[in-house]
């Protein structure tokens, strides 16, 4: 809009390199293909099985039982015995908007990066997923869609002495393969303190047999799957959003374009469309909000965390809102059973992750809020337009980043054009849930301008979002989530049930 | 090489806009103008009277006798009675690299992003860079080239009660210029603790005057100029190294080609003409190291760093080595004098910071270092072939880091292009020079293949820097330097003395 010039900066990416459309038009094909290698009845049967197979039973017990586990001296911090895996301690927030705000809690330290990466293979000429069926402890469902691989370097190195994970060698590797996806980024920047995961995608022209675990599925029916409640898990989610699903040249099949809605996604993934506001322009947005937003963090002692209570059992706020820290004991596994206990996070109620879009001369835009959490490691990333557990919040004025929360919670149903719960990281977190809301605002007069007004947010197209998504930090997890979301608008219309 | 894969993550920036190629031929076009509206005879007049006028009596103080700082009880942290600017604290640092590796040692920490902006300008058709002759009390030689505007947010909001800063609104409202370069970068990582600049080149079309401690320059005199000791600060070599030098499409001017290292250099500018590694295989290895080299840093009261000692006056390590926290008294201006103090980061011998190039198939490749430093946000970031301060390291084995220190000092003189000793960041840092070296390998049988065999060490092209320099904590701050010290060698080849 402001933005007349040249977006010098965003422009002049290296060449001596393929272009990328072949992977965006690959990627598009697939998630358009509704049933590839394993019918959705294959599917529906195996998914029972491994939910026969993968049992697990998680019960909550104290946070000073937990064999393997100490309360550091001291401190107070929940801390593995071997000074690995993860810990739980404090943090001291101090956010400078206006007046000083500040406060304290815990949060998750966890500094070794985790792989997230899913292998894909052209099968019957279609880019199919390896999926995997997982049981985390924090699901409140059980099994979910995973990545191939979730591992840490600890899991790699063997530091719990457990079996080596299944294809981790590809990623190890990377380099023998395509690399369709490689980022890191940052993790819930409410509950982790600078955790990073990075986000891999790698094709693989060699044989590679899907073990017991583990299916093949076309994107179209990942897309299908994900408009289930808690059925893709957020691992998954965050891999899909970092895909290259939009891009300069990509020839993306066609589709119909009579739907309106598809066809300003279509329009959305291309960069010839264009968008609002220029990237150059979006990068200097950003880069204003981060010198504008101070966020001061600083660790602290999980016992000296002002407002929270410790028990024997638990830590938890005064006011019983927010979030607990608990510890788990959890029995997996139907033949060889392993145990462990483990600390989690407990979020006290369910939240509300939404993208308001609408369309601007016919190409699909999505509100970001540039939005300040205390784990991120660069201050503020773009959020999605809603991100927020309502319960937290107590009567009165509400925080600038709820702006939008009426828009989201009084849309008509025949604007809401995805709506499904979804659980959060199961390793970490237990019975986290989220309501995933994308609503289409009548981009009439009067309803979409207002937006422009409020200098934290600002319109995006899926291109945009996806070169930004090549980088690190500059989209959080809960908006790389929201973008999986809106990527499986794209998809056919066929049901996918078994 | 073992990349055999189309780089799809990489070359995928989105259009609706205008291609860089322009800004590209312009600073190139610029780059190679020896003189422009300033004569260089103007600029020494102007540079010697800056230096009469430009006066500061700079006097070293104990920490404990510094009006406005207080030492926190309890801590020892040095902090400012604001709670603003910055503090010196403690920082405990664990590196996994094999065996456990750790100490403890004071670091600067300062959440304000500073913002360091150069306004261009075309006089006379050619690209003018706006250069501050600017007096810091670091420095030891007094005043040096700076960039239009160095300041923090404390500088917009005068928390120092100080004059407003020139042409600091330039930047603010960067939105009503075209924007050159936007990115927030590190700064020294073994001295701050996650510290953050945002880099900014702005292009103004309106009438802009200079004032009396502002000069236009064309990028071919501030080369010139780089050859000479202390003359270009730290502040202006880094927003200089982020500029987009090279790039896709870049119309560059004609250089005499005959000369085979400026041939090199303007094909290794060139996108078009690839490098030894696609930028997928780059970012896959930088991505790598991330995940490979765990680094846990956490801030400590500085009284509790082990291994220094604390008097009075300094903080300094029981060996001598490395550097000391000192306090200065300032007074600067010839007219109207403004005093204060504060702390300073005083290094205990010169550093050097190399790049040893070389020439595969025409194109200048640097060799750069994926390294951890304790006040990297990200863990890891590429920086020169070598970083070192030599005095630092007791006689024994060496770091991996240092692996081609002596290619380095052992060069002969015919291989050195490059050789000036430069002043770090005067506001912080007291008399602390480098000795900034690029040193071309002869690319015979042998002599470059070995660096090869080094997984910590990469060959890459000027444009694949250019590339990952538009994204945040990819290329740490030396290696920025050194970028543009490797951007002067494409000049003109005529003196610039007056």
């Amino acid at each position: 809009m402001a933005d007349q010039f040249p977006a010098t900066l965003c422009s002049t990416e290296p060449s001596g390199q393929q272009p990328a459309a072949m992977a965006v038009a690959q990627i598009a094909e697939s998630a358009l293909t509704g049933e590839g290698v394993t019918s959705a009845v294959a599917f529906r049967e195996w998914f029972a099985e491994r939910q026969r197979q993968n049992v697990a039973e998680v019960r909550q017990v104290p946070l000073n039982e937990m064999p393997g586990w100490n309360i550091e001296a001291g401190t107070g911090n929940i801390v593995h015995e071997s000074g690995r895996f993860f810990s739980v301690e404090g943090v001291d927030v101090r956010l400078a908007s206006g007046p000083w705000q500040s406060w304290s809690q815990p949060m998750i330290f966890q500094q070794e990066v985790g792989t997230l990466g899913i292998i894909v293979k052209r099968l019957g000429g279609v880019l199919h997923f390896l999926m995997q069926a997982k049981n985390e402890p924090g699901n409140h469902n059980g099994v979910q869609l995973s990545p191939t691989v979730q591992a840490t370097r600890s899991n790699y190195t063997r530091v719990h002495r457990g079996q080596a994970v299944p294809y981790v060698e590809y990623f190890q590797q990377a380099h023998r393969h395509r690399l369709l996806t490689d980022v890191l980024q940052s993790e819930q920047g409410s509950w982790f303190y600078r955790k990073r995961n990075r986000n891999m995608v790698v094709e693989v022209e060699e044989d590679v047999e899907a073990r017991d675990n583990f299916c093949w599925l076309t994107l179209g029916q990942i897309h299908r799957l994900l408009a289930e409640d808690d059925m893709v898990n957020m691992d998954a989610r965050t891999v899909l959003g970092c895909l290259p699903f939009a891009g300069e040249g990509a020839a993306l099949p066609a589709v119909r374009l009579d739907e309106g809605l598809r066809s300003a996604l279509v329009r959305s993934c291309h960069a010839e469309s264009g968008g609002l506001h220029s990237m150059t322009a979006i990068r200097r947005w950003l880069n204003d909000q981060r010198v504008m937003t101070e966020i001061r963090t600083r660790p602290t002692p999980l016992n000296e965390v002002a407002g929270w209570e410790r028990s024997e059992e638990v830590v938890e706020h005064e006011d019983r809102r927010f979030f607990r820290v608990i510890g788990v004991d959890v029995r997996s596994g139907s033949r060889e059973v392993k145990q462990w206990t483990q600390p989690m996070v407990q979020p006290c109620g369910q939240g509300l992750i939404a993208f308001l879009v609408a369309r601007f001369d016919g190409v699909l835009h999505a509100l970001v809020n540039a939005r300040s959490q205390p784990g991120f490691l660069d201050g503020v990333e773009l959020a999605p337009t809603v991100q927020c557990t309502p319960s937290n919040y107590l009567p009165g004025p509400r925080p600038a980043h709820l702006r939008y929360l009426d828009h989201v919670l009084d849309a008509p149903a025949d604007r809401i054009v995805f709506d499904s719960v979804h659980s959060e990281e199961g390793g970490r977190f237990h019975h986290a849930r989220n309501r995933y809301l994308i609503v289409e605002l009548d981009n009439g007069p009067g309803r979409v301008e207002e937006t422009l007004l409020d200098d934290s947010f600002r319109w995006v197209t899926l291109h945009q979002l996806a070169a930004l998504l090549r980088h690190s930090y500059y989209v959080n997890v809960e908006a790389r989530n929201l973008t999986a979301c809106l990527h499986s608008l794209f998809g056919t219309t066929e049901e996918f049930s078994g």
